[in-house]
């Protein structure tokens, strides 16, 4: 007699995005004239540049040809393209090994199936708010009690409040953590971990066998050269943290498809020597995962060459105009903004304590403009607000001068 | 202080096909000047056919365009592919709504995913042979109990034998099974069940209510309309069964990436109605993926197209001629051998009870053609080896006559 996994009945609400889509088309299907301004999933909206496209393009036509076909490729994903990662990480300081990166469809699937690796006793300690990805998959895998409402947390698991008072930096655990996931820049709230506070970290991690991961999906959006683009720029990290990136926000591959996982050889967990997690890791990939496609990863390839980067700089410089757009926008109506610098996301406080949810639904009516209600990414997110720098400009401005105009704040 | 997650030291032995490649690696290195023939992974060769290439190279060049760029696509894939494949499926007789469908990164990811969304306490029954990826999923998830290198077997699976002398279609488990493989034309054996066959297990399924999961990745190489291409032609299958398929066999998509899972709407288990097991692997999708790539799912919408489908049915033609030479290659030196007819696999039975791995040495060696073993599919494949049709003809052609010029048996 089948069953279901019953974890998925721990789980909160829907996923997040979907429940957003979901709002949206119910206001849009009753409001059919109104022109909405679609800031809410952080997902890109500008051309590949010339240089992926040729890319992609070499990718393309390879499979054309019987004498370039290339059908499955290696788990781990292309020799070149690990090369070219690591290469890339040395040239911002960090040595890293080809077989240290793991390339993948994306940064989603591998901060989701990360855990899996780990032991199913693990406790979990995440920053409150985060990425919904991080509690929901290991809910969905049985390392959380059920959810509280009364608490908007799920029991077992270790909320590590980011808040104005800290900069949205958390405190270490109050309690031992085996996993903890941090991201920074950070997904929703635009703050950037300094190297003193994830020096913090790593010290607490090797200290209590515990493993960092590290979520550095937004790195490329550090213009502050003293600011730590990689958890391997903190010394000692590589022995206790692994960190997870992709293409998707840096060269616009949110529809394309490529992320990479970087599990050192030198991480160890109780009861491991050096290389063993990374082949835990490997045998996991092997397993459940084919490989990412050979067209995206000619893409990809084509991304760390000179003209790449210097195309995939410009698309961030595009971005953060943007931001830098919505964070005067917002100012200039009163209302309190975090991030949006080293960024692509402003944090702003919902006026006079109105709920997430609430100013998702007054901004939308109001103004037509979709947001990412704070709540949905952790109680901590409660009476706050993301809007994303992702859009075309006009749209940007569009929905900054609406919200100039039509905000009843 | 983390740990990693045990069930992974339970694994027998590494994923079969690295450690193909990590035997014919040393092989190679001592016998450099040696021409070797690779019939052992599944692995497609032809390039890609024009309807295709045009599909990914439109993919591809609308990336180019803000105005026609695409970022995050829905978890469950474009709704355009899944309406084409829903009519694709109508055109063979079979009604499946376009919500059935969930587009993904190819049929290895669902297939050991999918058992994610079922209680991990679910008996499992597999066919013995089989394709590793549901054995070894399901043992790290925790489904099994230890491996007993004795009898080659996880404590807790039901391995059900397919032989000679049930023309490797296993009867029905003799314990009670909750989730059970079935995979037709069958990898590695290269059998097809019959409707009755399959209706034997959809009734017993139906009864128990347990879930088959029906892996039809090789049904476009059935050329006999008597044999049944889907679960789903059996009456009673989608209350329950589910289906995965791929691109990967029939349309040269093995590097591409690009797989689907069909969950029918009236799909029920132990406590559901009708659409919540579907709503589950929705819910699964949307935690653990984001979406197969718009190039690739470009590209698999030309597929489906008349030109298309036409061009595939030639690729499919090509390898299965393969097939055929196969055949009466290995039949020509006495060799005893199954499949091969609607399916691109050749199972030979080794001569004079050689175990299955000596026979992978002595093949290598004596002929330079890689084979699989049959035991790394299950204890049930011993004393058996796989060839693959998928290859170039001129390779083929090499391979059998070098077991012909060379094979000592």
């Amino acid at each position: 007699m089948a069953g279901i996994n019953q974890n998925y009945n721990k789980l909160a609400a829907g996923y997040l995005f979907p429940e957003i889509a979901r709002r949206t088309r119910g206001f849009q299907k009753k409001n059919p004239a109104k022109v909405l301004k679609k800031l809410g999933i952080g997902n890109t909206t500008e051309a590949l540049t010339p240089a992926v496209i040729a890319g992609l393009t070499k990718g393309v036509n390879k499979l054309a040809d019987p004498a370039t076909y290339s059908g499955y490729g290696d788990e781990q994903g292309n020799m070149k393209l690990r090369q070219a990662l690591s290469e890339y990480y040395e040239s911002k300081g960090i040595t890293l090994l080809p077989n240290d990166f793991f390339i993948s469809d994306g940064a989603k699937p591998d901060s989701s199936n990360i855990q899996s690796i780990f032991s199913p006793d693990s406790v979990i300690a995440v920053q409150d708010p985060a990425y919904p990805v991080y509690v929901d998959s290991n809910v969905i895998s049985g390392k959380s009690g059920n959810y509280s409402s009364k608490k908007g947390e799920y029991e077992g698991l270790i909320y590590m409040p980011c808040t104005e008072e800290n900069n949205f930096f958390p405190a270490l655990p109050d309690k031992k953590a085996d996993l903890i996931y941090l991201c920074s820049p950070n997904n929703p709230t635009g703050a950037v971990a300094t190297h003193k506070q994830l020096k913090i970290f790593v010290d607490y991690a090797r200290e209590n066998k515990s493993v960092i991961i590290f979520d550095a999906a937004y790195c490329e959006y550090i213009s502050d050269p003293t600011l730590p683009r990689s958890i391997f720029e903190i010394e000692g990290a590589k022995k206790c943290a692994l960190e997870i990136n992709s293409l998707s926000k840096f060269a616009g591959f949110t529809g394309v498809r490529l992320g990479w996982t970087v599990v050192p050889e030198e991480l160890i967990v109780e009861g491991t020597n050096p290389g063993e997690v990374r082949n835990l890791w490997n045998r996991r990939q092997c397993t459940f995962f084919n490989g990412a496609s050979n067209i995206v990863q000619e893409g990809a390839l084509a991304v760390f060459t000179e003209e790449g980067l210097k195309e995939s700089g410009n698309l961030v410089n595009y971005y953060m105009e943007n931001a830098r757009i919505i964070r005067k926008g917002v100012e200039s109506v009163g209302l309190t903004y975090y991030g949006g610098v080293n960024a692509p996301y402003v944090w702003i406080k919902t006026p006079e304590g109105i709920s997430s949810w609430d100013f998702f639904d007054k901004l939308l009516s109001e103004t037509g403009v979709i947001g990412t209600p704070g709540s949905g990414f952790g109680p901590g997110g409660e009476g706050y607000f993301r809007l994303s720098a992702f859009g075309h400009r006009e749209e940007i401005e569009a929905a900054v001068e609406s919200i100039k105009e039509n905000l009843k704040i």
